[in-house]
């Protein structure tokens, strides 16, 4: 950390901010500027310390960081684990390795509508080899009177896919919502629970990135299982924030997370653009980061006809795997229909994809 | 709701559109355009249908939401009932009016540290006439290495600060948050539960704006207590977001819903603003809702130089309060000491605010 | 500037980089980080250095500029000068002393469109007190099919104001544009030298503000005359590149340069918010530079029923004066109609503001 | 075009402006909503018409455009060219075709600094089967304190390389800009006289996208000679604004436009990433527009350790064309030298990206 004092700040205000340093336990080093303004240069473990412990004080103009916020996620720990392929940390889903040499592709509805849709759609997930299904059973949805989701009724088809297609499920968990069924009554238990308790992956959705207390519970709760994370990226937090995310549910107890890119809001026209895809950000959490990396290709373009374009870019740059919304019928989808891929595309997107993988992941 | 149809539209298509349409009990009229493309007016109460239902049909180009997607907080909502004071639903918190011709200022620490702490700020904050005392007994924050807040014992603290000064409480509370105390134990209550049983006001924080299950379950808890909820604006929220967070709570049964703005994310460099102050924000507030408007100089400058202009650029565009933090030693705050103000510059943001509000209110 | 090397950087790299230090003439001083990371801080006069020259050298992880990368528009340069009024450097319009204690107005049609319409605007403005009127003769339009000026023959109404009301004229040049006349020739001067020969004020566009050449240009051909230049802010440039941008200017000539806010582009929906109106910046500009601000609540709003709002906050915030849109028609007004307030409410605006600033000023 | 009454719009005002419509030509329908309120079609051909010409009428509430307020750029515009290969309008430089089946890679310096610099890059350029080369003789700089380029000496060292190697010439011109020399004089000819002299394609940077005046002259210029121009889109540009801006150029008679993306500014930290990388827009721009799209992944990650991965992602997206920084000894670059590549990763960046490119182009 370095702390830049004040032009004007009185020799008592910079011996009382050097007692907060010691106090804290940390070297120090000043540098004395030709301006007559001194520079203090803060040693030691800063992860647990914020800038404004130090901005606080009087006679500080400005604190800046220069070491990492986050420790356990970041790209220099562990690095002598037997669990880490390339630099990465993988992540295994029963037999399925991700963010290794293969890329993972997870597909399905955006939500789970029917018995009739889910089973249609895991059939043909299944049969061209994609390991892992997702649907939502719980939406969280920006206006109150939309559909929210088929609730535990979804959960138990989705044990039901599992069983039938060997298929993994990933299904998202939002925080203290009991869910109200269609018939106005709310489920006994809490949606982080009934998730827990059918889930093969955990999804957390972007609207809950920054909900800190329901990441820690959600790391204390699979402590014991370690059951994997996927965590999605708030559509507007930088990945500073993204990456304390994932220590949050680290540092609780469960280092089984991934990392989901999905698009962040911008100054675009939403005519145009409904999300802006942050493929650029995959290089950067590979760099800084050991997690595995996921690119939604399906959220970030908001429209099926760039959802190709945007999965084999993801690849290119680097991605451990895609989550692509499909659907038996895309027209009548009851959410996000437009952005779903039919089968057809889905088995060209993947057969691309894979050649695109192959051929970036030796160089 | 305007639907443009695709260039390439089949009138199959078109026809399975106008279905979904009359599915749902609208009417319709189409404008055959001189280009040959349709476009189609969908006529009646739209305000639970997002427009996805419509955009993921085959052959529609585009969908247009013309009617408003939020209801009860809208500007045109209750227009004859008794609570409205110049088309703002008061909120009354004791004997304080909020959203009338009186401005209302709630000041207090961002965190509770200690009971000396609280009291100190209590004694002046009282003395100086605030009716509101604000302070965070639960704190998210971006690591999961900072300070957490006290807790439980911070609710205590405030209880008795409301016994002894007679001030009004609000304190924010977080979803599925189990408070992990300084002995490494969990409380028994979620945060939800504890903040209920003390609050006189409940502040929902901008990180947790999007967290819709926690929105509704809010509303349900506080059906009867009808307890005046604070939202704050998720600091990437646009307006819409911002007023169907607050329709969640209100559709779920608490009406007494005040929006808190905070500051909103930019591309501004945090080295200049921490935050960029959504003052405009506020006329556009005023006249889209019928619910009061709070602003927080402290969070959206983030700089204790820069509260007193953002407080009275504030006022002078129509907000009906203030939500400032201030602290007794802010040097040694544990939380955000950097934007406290001190006991003297409260007192004269107070007496300049009132000035204007009184020559802004009647004009 | 604080150099943090990266974790394998090698002695070599450092001392390659050292010697660069070296060759500017700037000493340093190395931390030794308990990590084994060097920290060195480069000290002296580094106004004219970007972080680049240091950043691009082999191992250097990170640099970080703290001192200001501007200096002649800053608030500590010229702290002695008699220009000054409480730390900002007044510019000088006829009698109308801009940056003092008194709110300066500016106000007249966004676009010259004929004789009887400037004519109709100027004798109510004048007739007002309003010392300066505003009008474009040269239009920055988005599309090439859009009204672009009445050109040489809008100046020439200007300067008939002028003469006739007394009032100061301000008005925009663009860069390069040899102007197309609805005959469809070319106008025979550029922009540039036409408004130099008539305004009082030079208005730069935010669409120019990041037009290096063109600033340093206006610089040059003001030098002698010191013309006083009113600068937009680019929708979305950064604070320091607007000080930049205004360093430009006076670098290269003429110290008189006014700064304008006038709205920035965020993520927020333009069917709520054309621009989101940056009043918080007036705080950070008072504090960081010398010059007067003016803020313009007509584009920063989009929209005529909040420009009062807007106006009353900017003042209440610091700003020296406003920049307003006003029209005889609004309604027929030929570009941003919808933005131009009525006589009768440019009047009421102008009592109210008035009054905030005598409230504001003093204290 | 839609048009929105306001709730409380009058006959009178809806009869003004329906009178507007038709005095411009247009036709129109009426939609009497159920809500009393009517929605107005005006159909026609909208493209040279603004929102606001509507908008700024009383009664009006909003007003939606509904078809592409550009035409000649636009995909569906001159469909049955022979220029086109698979919609895209191709332009040629020498020998080389851009927007065909083959990638097309420029690289180069970003600022021209020696002829041994120059000379040195160009033969390992030219060697590996580049056939454009990049460098900048004018240099738009954030501080007028910085290196602001050779100037017409560096156009010269270009002419050389042109000569000597056969490689064709992009650099960019910029508006107004007379050139001050290092001996303090100004260049005599204006910089896009100069350029245009010399270019083979002539790069328009992103802080001039919006310089309408510019753009035209340009688009006057270049009629005769038609040089290709390659169009950097703003770092805050919409992609309205980015296709509006060729055809700026276009409709004053340049038809060989190429769109180049450079990266956005969005709220991300630039600790983190200098700028986001728009590799979604490439998708968009291929539907919405018949221009070849080039994508520059120096400036738009601004870290070498990172051009790969944009490169390669960008050409999975569909780009038809890089164009990257690179020098022969990165460390001492005089501009940017943190972003550029050496020969080894121009090489292996090139092999890859034209394998990806045949693997996606005939999908």
């Amino acid at each position: 950390m370095i702390i830049h004092m004040a032009k004007d700040a009185t020799p008592e205000q910079e011996n009382a901010l050097l007692k907060r340093v010691e106090a804290r336990g940390f070297e120090y080093q000043i540098i004395h500027g030709s301006t007559g303004i001194d520079v203090i240069g803060v040693l030691g473990d800063l992860s647990g310390v914020e800038e404004s412990y130090f901005a606080e004080c009087d006679g500080v103009d400005k604190v800046i960081r220069i070491s990492k916020p986050y420790k356990m996620v970041s790209r220099e720990f562990a690095h002598d684990s037997k669990t880490l392929v390339k630099g990465t940390k993988v992540v295994k889903v029963g037999e399925t390795v991700i963010g290794g040499r293969e890329l993972t592709i997870m597909a399905g509805p955006c939500s789970l509508e029917s018995s009739e849709q889910v089973m249609s759609i895991a059939e043909y997930v299944a049969g061209m080899g994609v390991p892992i299904m997702r649907g939502g059973a719980y939406k969280p949805r920006t206006s109150p009177y939309s559909f929210q989701g088929m609730g535990l009724r979804g959960l138990e088809l989705l044990a039901q896919v599992r069983e039938h297609y060997g298929l993994k499920i990933v299904t998202e968990a939002t925080g203290l919502h009991r869910h109200m069924c269609e018939d106005g009554n709310l489920e006994r238990n809490n949606v982080l629970e009934n998730v827990i308790s059918y889930a093969d992956i955990i999804q957390v959705g972007a609207r809950n990135m920054k909900s800190y207390g329901f990441l820690q519970e959600l790391g204390i709760l699979t402590k014991q299982s370690k059951t994997p994370i996927l965590l999605k990226r708030g559509d507007s937090s930088t990945l500073k924030d993204f990456l304390l995310a994932a220590e949050y549910i680290v540092a609780n107890g469960n280092p089984n997370v991934m990392l989901c890119l999905r698009g962040i809001r911008t100054f675009e026209d939403d005519r145009f653009q409904r999300f802006t895809p942050d493929i650029g950000a995959i290089a950067v959490l590979k760099q800084e980061s050991n997690l595995p990396v996921i690119f939604d290709p399906s959220h970030s373009t908001g429209y099926r006809s760039r959802v190709r374009a945007a999965s084999l870019a993801a690849v290119a740059a680097g991605a451990d795997g895609l989550l692509i919304e499909t659907h038996n019928n895309p027209a009548e989808a009851m959410c996000d229909g437009e952005q779903c891929v039919t089968h057809d595309e889905l088995a060209r997107i993947k057969a691309q994809a894979e050649k695109i993988r192959s051929l970036v992941y030796d160089e």
